[in-house]
């Protein structure tokens, strides 16, 4: 898979994905990530990539021209399953939709900044709006960085144990159930006997039983009863 | 504002706290941010953090001892409003939380990776377990830059015009309306007549209407109706 990302803060985006499970991705090749600087595509001297809105107010809104012009070059190289636009009022995203995107073959990820993007590069480009979550960031950089974590670490061969991820929160529309380890004791607190009996089939149960409650108390909506 | 975070790998966070809001936020004294790195504080040569879970199954589980060590030194400094532990189980994170968050003087975040957390730190030092979004990433690094950043940005002086995060998405329980700049037209594609007509009342009406169209359209859930 191959994830192009557009920004004005590439730097932002350095040691998120140099690290860890995404760095290892991409060693293994399975995944490649380009970080595309918006600012060089800029207008006039400035290289400017924003300007004021239409209608007053605070906030700066990034132009139609520089983005179009990157995303002009990049569709010529690649034909993308989505163009995705990071923002707080596009679709809730969920486990779901990372699932379906580790399906695609080629992403690319735009990232406002300030205010957001003119709303006709929404329109002519953008083929998919995700938020993250119902809040607020500084850029979309740390949405983008969220959505190729949650991607790369589904893609076949990028986690080391496969079972591992198909046991996670949200697969089973369940959270997952307490986790304990070594020691057994700690501090007058003991890991529940049924997880060191051996005996499979109960922990199973124990740890059904388990998710189901946490979830039935956290977030009685996931149930959807 | 103080955010200490605890995590095993510290790299990730780097350009995400050095870069735009945050080191902006950081070089005005407004807010300052520890990442502290656990595995000095892992056990034996090895300096091993994490370890088997109990009952079996894939996935390492974060060890209780060298997390209660760090967790114990850094709480005799510091009096925290919270101790955070970033979990898709948590309660899910919103813009409410991130205000309120904004207004407290110390904050620990713990940072999972690979299963989690013995559930046992969970019970002895957590007091708010918070999921940005129904979803699984490799680690909680990247939601903890998330919560610096929504918090960050919320704190006085940090936005150039403090108008600007009042009139963003969520604040009123409403999605943004569209945001326009120059050129007025492009690509055959207009601003909105009302935007250019300088007549503000009625560019007031005609966001409040776009906004609440908006969030009809997708959120529904957010009008709460």
């Amino acid at each position: 898979m191959h994830i192009d990302i557009i920004t004005v803060v590439p730097e932002l985006l350095q040691s998120p994905l140099s690290h860890s499970i995404l760095q290892r991705a991409q060693d293994k090749g399975l995944l490649s990530v380009q970080v595309h600087d918006l600012r060089p595509y800029g207008i006039g001297k400035h290289h400017s990539t924003d300007d004021y809105q239409f209608g007053g107010g605070a906030g700066m809104v990034m132009r139609c021209e520089p983005l179009a012009t990157l995303i002009d070059e990049l569709r010529e190289k690649r034909n993308y399953d989505e163009v995705i636009y990071v923002t707080p009022d596009g679709e809730r995203y969920t486990q779901r939709r990372a699932n379906r995107l580790s399906l695609c073959n080629d992403l690319l990820v735009i990232c406002g900044h300030y205010k957001g993007i003119d709303e006709r590069i929404r329109e002519e480009y953008v083929t998919l709006e995700i938020s993250i979550g119902d809040y607020v960031l500084s850029g979309g950089e740390l949405a983008a960085a969220v959505l190729v974590d949650s991607i790369g670490r589904l893609l076949p061969g990028v986690i080391g144990d496969e079972t591992s991820a198909l046991t996670d929160t949200f697969q089973d529309d369940l959270l997952a159930p307490p986790v304990y380890t070594r020691p057994a004791e700690w501090r007058g607190r003991e890991v529940p006997a049924i997880l060191r009996s051996g005996n499979t089939p109960a922990i199973e149960d124990w740890r059904q039983e388990a998710a189901e409650k946490r979830t039935r108390e956290r977030r009685p909506d996931l149930l959807g009863d």
